[in-house]
């Protein structure tokens, strides 16, 4: 039986979310078409954008459905004056760009996806959004890694844009949104038939959108229930029982306010792609913090900007958990983990 | 009982994209993971591309998902000299920018959804594709509404880039795919994790690139079974009984090569819209030439370019079949319309 804690990669996809995706697959028609069928279309793009409102803490009007946070984030590209956070996701520090220009963007995530650490937003004075010497005019908040699982409300936070993704809090890939602040005017995000408001043109991914609704609110409800009280025990007692032995090992990021769920621990000469290998050939599913989509290794640019040495950066690896792991999973990944590492300490000694 | 009849705005979910979508519920990773449950997702992607490649008739590496044309179109938003043909849908006129530089562009629908009207595709010679008086480096096709119900091969095209979506086939929405032609350098649709080589970046759109690749081989196989050729039967039969009663409407196109589905008329004076609700409430879902996403009525551009007055192009409908359409429901909807427009008529004298 194989074990899964990549939770932060991706997560299984919620029994609420499945539901309403196979209830969405008979609705026929486009929700920009007039008729019954179209309506009844429409119908559930509202229903989910009311659920994603809700769980956001922001108004219906504000949420724009996009394929996933990625494509949310490409708003920036319509900015000439962006500067991005230096561990922030490669779907924002792509479009890193500080320059001349108003408006200026300051982009940062909540809750980092290779180490949870999250960070503080900056404030707010008459001057715009305070970065340290940098003042930004506009603030873009990364919330896929923090939403469902660490209490957020877009309108508290006072940022201007968000970008989240279902897949991670349990709703299907390819579906996530950008929560732009009311009265705010942005480059839309593609051209063509109009939908979403004009923001985001394109026929809506209904039977994804109806799964991403029913998956924060599932999402939000177990947030509000402590169920992530009961995750972070557990990352806890992982933790303990990995540092018990393995007295070299670095977990990063323990002293700060992280995710729930999120460990990140740096084993200084094993490679992180090496440890992923040997626990996926031991049944679990982890993750290196270095790992691109090609699968090929790189170097983690987030552990770099924390002032881990490239050595450092390439040994680290993430177990992220989720509302279905359990005690005995954890300990079971630990004792496999352990058991590896003393193999490792013995070559290397 | 209603009666569908507006393929060509979005068609019924397959039953095999159904099953597929909810096979692949049950498979855990991201595609971007290398352990077990993410090599089990990128199988799921690798899989649909073949499906797509060998039902349009391009190479797998070719093919690049997207949230659907309206997203593949956007990578026209890369280029400086683009010429859009004028009855091309909204996704690919809103790039029209005909200017100096190179390469230049030529991007043109193959069956126009509104009309069903197909154009020849230019050729090429040394110089470029030929399009009357301009020369373009490099042709776009938006096959959106021929995949799957003409014949097409996008390496016999010479195209260097299409476009689709799968919704009109039989897919899910919110997927589909943009085809590059091999070593075709082209801007990233989006920036980020890099993603479908590098191309396209965001966790991919697994569900609904499962349901995409079972629609797109079932409607490739419902094509070379003739499937088709009994809907053009249907759609040929329609427009015998419309026309036999309602001497004064127009089929626009009808002299011309059509898509085999598509039947557009113009009954001067009584508008579009009326039309579609008056056939909604008598149990027909129908298309106006002229509706908007936003449901709003606006001018049929397509209608007008076509060299019909604005009188005219608002007041035509779209009714296009597909696959389940029936003989009998054909016949109900000519005999609904008949009675109305007898009305129409009635009032208007």
């Amino acid at each position: 039986m194989r074990v899964y804690l990549d939770y932060n990669a991706t997560a299984p996809l919620r029994a609420e979310a499945r539901a309403a995706m196979i209830a969405a697959m008979d609705v026929v028609g486009n929700p920009s078409s007039v008729h019954a069928e179209g309506r009844a279309a429409l119908g559930i793009v509202q229903t989910a954008r009311a659920q994603v409102a809700e769980a956001v803490g922001c108004q219906v009007a504000e949420v724009v459905f996009t394929s996933g946070a990625t494509e949310a984030a490409s708003v920036l590209s319509g900015f000439s004056n962006v500067t991005v956070e230096p561990t922030a996701h490669d779907a924002l520090w792509a479009h890193h760009k500080p320059g001349e220009g108003a408006p200026s963007v300051y982009a940062m995530g909540v809750g980092n996806s290779e180490t949870g650490v999250i960070l503080d937003t900056p404030l707010r004075d008459d001057a715009g959004w305070r970065i340290g010497d940098l003042t930004a005019d506009l603030l873009m908040l990364d919330i896929t890694q923090a939403a469902g699982r660490i209490p957020f409300a877009f309108s508290w936070s006072g940022a201007d844009l968000a970008v989240l993704s279902a897949h991670k809090l349990g709703g299907p890939k390819g579906v996530g949104a950008l929560i732009v602040k009311r009265g705010l005017d942005i480059p839309a995000l593609s051209l063509g038939g109009g939908q979403e408001m004009g923001r985001r043109s394109g026929t809506e991914n209904i039977i994804g959108i109806a799964g991403f609704g029913a998956a924060i609110e599932a999402a939000a409800r177990d947030l509000a229930d402590g169920v992530w009280d009961r995750v972070e025990k557990l990352r806890n007692i992982l933790e303990i029982s990995l540092e018990a032995s393995a007295k070299k090992t670095i977990f990063v990021g323990k002293d700060r306010k992280r995710l729930p769920n999120t460990s990140c621990f740096i084993t200084d000469g094993w490679k992180g792609e090496t440890q992923v290998m040997q626990m996926d050939l031991a049944g679990f599913a982890i993750s290196a913090g270095s790992a691109c989509s090609s699968g090929k290794v790189r170097e983690s640019r987030v552990l770099r900007a924390m002032g881990f040495d490239a050595g450092q950066a390439a040994s680290a690896v993430r177990v992220s958990l989720g509302p279905e792991t359990t005690e005995n999973e954890v300990l079971r990944f630990a004792e496999a983990w352990l058991s590896k590492e003393e193999k490792f300490r013995a070559r290397a000694a």
